[in-house]
């Protein structure tokens, strides 16, 4: 019978109404780049943003889902279960995107929890526990950050003020644009910030997977086991410059140089043959940076991750004391921004996953995310899990990022089917 | 006789006049760094340029040096001979500075030449030869590349009008201000633009070293014996972004590690156990340059010197087919954006020189110049060479350049004498 419910409840999916959603959503910040792809730009706690929320509402208020809003702007939208008291299946992502971002990248995953729940609404099924579809407040950082606040304060990870001084690139700050938000929002109903009490039941997050493993692997539905790990640094060098037709290359101390030294010496600590390691250094910076000074200054970024603790600490640790031995003529300062431990999900919400790819004929690949998300947040609080679909090319972050309508269907057919198999536990 | 001569003339050389002179004039678009250094932010055709040419004529005119400026707006003062028919002695350098620019690169051989012509004057001289002072336009190429305008149209390398569309930062047109600059300084009498059927004599300039050889071997003056080759190159190396936590390394087109790899392979190429070579990567600009996603491209320039042509036209030709060979993932563009044979200065004027140093019972060093110098245009027109003096470890091109006011006057000194023995001849 629970067979036969949850095929009901994942036939009941409108490919059709979700893509039409997307590219309704897609509309709000949209531009076409150089290359005729259709981008988004949607910064969180502006006009747009908001206009997006209330898009969502306008599809899932009629539906009867009841919605409400925490003090750090998260939006709930809750489809009542036949135990109101019962824990919630807790489901979505974020609706901000990167300024240059594409469609898909986390509004996904909210479409995608209303399509799902929806269809479940359809084919008639009432669930025990409540599910509550969610919207988490700035996931990206692009306009503040760090990203991730929403869900940050929710699980009570960081205090609900911690950015109210943290500003945009315009000087406005996070706690101002939120006021005026939630000020915007004030005909909608106010809940408490965070689990008050209950924390969910689960939480599972559906997303494109931002990399190119489903799609060359010719599968279905990532089945996440967990965030890899991942530490930031900054390495500056700190040199002389010198006029590079006079000065003796003996008596230099040359910026460029001892970078690429300190960047080669990285590339041999950080071989992975298994090619599961992460190693990127993505910006570089030059001072004087002209074409006739050798270079007196450069800082560079190393950002590295896994999905193993030991990998990620031993290397990690071993940066500093690589980029000294590398570098020859150049002071050295090594700088962790930021260390993340890999984070591994719950078997129950992994396995549930897996049964619904399986029960829709889907083919699934176990796999770690890569990118961040809010469910990494999630962890500690309550058995946690995503869900991702293919993206062509692995392109994310980019007017070029894509999911088929079918890839997408199938992604909502499997978080239907959790969700039921979720909130009947 | 002679000897005594050129004695008097060099003592009459007034150290703290000269001094005074450069400091007047480093007024003239002064600032202070943040490490209290003096620097200068002089750029050609300004009205701060046009103070400065006011500043050496209110010094000039008052000796008896007739005034004339050409086409180019190179100026000139001309010191008269007894026999007004014969080809002049030419003499002098530029007084535009680099952005962040010194007080004494440049402006030093105008001033020293004025020192000298001065002191030639007061001691009771009369040449043979008249001389003639000159300030180049534009050698610095700061705000209108390329540098060396004004020696490049006098020695008829380039047409007068070859940069009349050339625009600076702010889009204003070279011609444009040349135009608004003449008829600033309609009141002094033209010339006709280059030698005008009479090369001169010889052609000398008085330069600080900006390099750092005279002071480390403990020499007084240089005797430069020509410049140096030059080769630059522009590199871009073409991949494709992706996202640093989820492409795999091996799937991944990284132009920054390419770069690197560039870079190293060229270091090997360049490899001088002489350590005559100049190799400097300066410049390196990463797109999109956000530590959290690899480089889709870099582009980086190469500047590449050497005294002998052989080995400027070898390894300079090596560059391209290192680059390719180094390179594993991205596509290739090695465009050379200059090149520069070597030049070679005349015995006569070389020979003047060092007579002069060791008359003067100073320590002379016989070397290349490293950095380019209005002189280098000079060389197929007339017998050419320069004179260095010392600079503090070599800096220029920076506020902390400097050089001590003894040294300036060795050099005005040596300069005098080699004058009045050319002007002689």
């Amino acid at each position: 019978m629970a067979g036969t419910d949850a095929a009901k409840a994942a036939a009941a999916v409108d490919p059709a109404r979700q893509w039409d959603r997307l590219m309704a959503m897609a509309a709000l910040g949209g531009f076409t780049d150089a290359e005729g792809h259709q981008g988004v730009n949607r910064a969180c706690l502006t006009p747009l943003d908001r206009e997006a929320r209330r898009l969502l509402l306008s599809w899932a208020v009629p539906l009867g889902l009841q919605p409400s809003v925490d003090a750090l702007g998260n939006l709930f939208l809750r489809h009542e279960g036949t135990e109101p008291g019962a824990a919630p299946v807790l489901t979505g992502s974020h609706m901000d995107t990167q300024p240059n971002g594409g469609r898909f990248d986390g509004i996904w995953g909210v479409v995608a929890a209303l399509e799902a729940v929806q269809a479940l609404r359809s084919a008639g099924h009432r669930t025990r526990r409540p599910i509550e579809i969610v919207a988490w407040t700035n996931e990206e950082g692009g306009r503040f950050a760090p990203g991730c606040m929403g869900s940050m304060a929710y699980a009570g990870h960081r205090p609900a003020d911690a950015w109210d001084v943290t500003l945009d690139p315009d000087g406005i700050s996070f706690g101002d644009e939120l006021r005026e938000h939630l000020a915007a929002e004030a005909d909608l109903p106010r809940r408490p910030l965070g689990v008050a009490g209950q924390a969910p039941h689960a939480y599972l997050e559906a997303h494109i997977e931002q990399g190119p493993r489903l799609e060359a692997e010719g599968r279905d539905i990532g089945i996440v086991t967990g965030i890899q790990g991942s530490r930031w640094f900054v390495v500056e060098l700190a040199g002389e410059s010198a006029h590079a037709g006079t000065a003796p290359l003996s008596l230099r101390r040359d910026a460029v140089q001892d970078m690429v030294r300190a960047v080669a010496a990285l590339g041999r600590l950080m071989d992975d043959p298994t090619d599961v390691l992460r190693f990127t250094v993505g910006r570089i910076e030059v001072s004087p940076n002209t074409s006739n000074s050798v270079a007196d200054r450069v800082r560079f970024t190393v950002d590295f991750r896994h999905p193993s603790k030991q990998v990620l600490l031993a290397k990690g640790d071993a940066i500093e004391a690589t980029v000294h031995e590398a570098v020859r003529d150049c002071g050295v300062t090594v700088t962790e921004r930021f260390h993340a431990l890999p984070v591994e999900f719950d078997r129950m919400v992994t396995g549930a996953v897996e049964r619904a790819a399986a029960a829709e004929g889907l083919t699934g690949l176990r796999m770690p995310s890569g990118a961040f998300h809010d469910a990494q947040f999630m962890v500690p609080i309550c058995p946690t899990g995503m869900l991702f679909v293919p993206c062509r090319r692995g392109v994310s972050h980019n007017p070029a990022e894509h999911s088929e309508p079918e890839q997408l269907a199938h992604g909502a057919r499997v978080l239907a089917r959790v969700l039921l198999e979720l909130a009947a536990g």
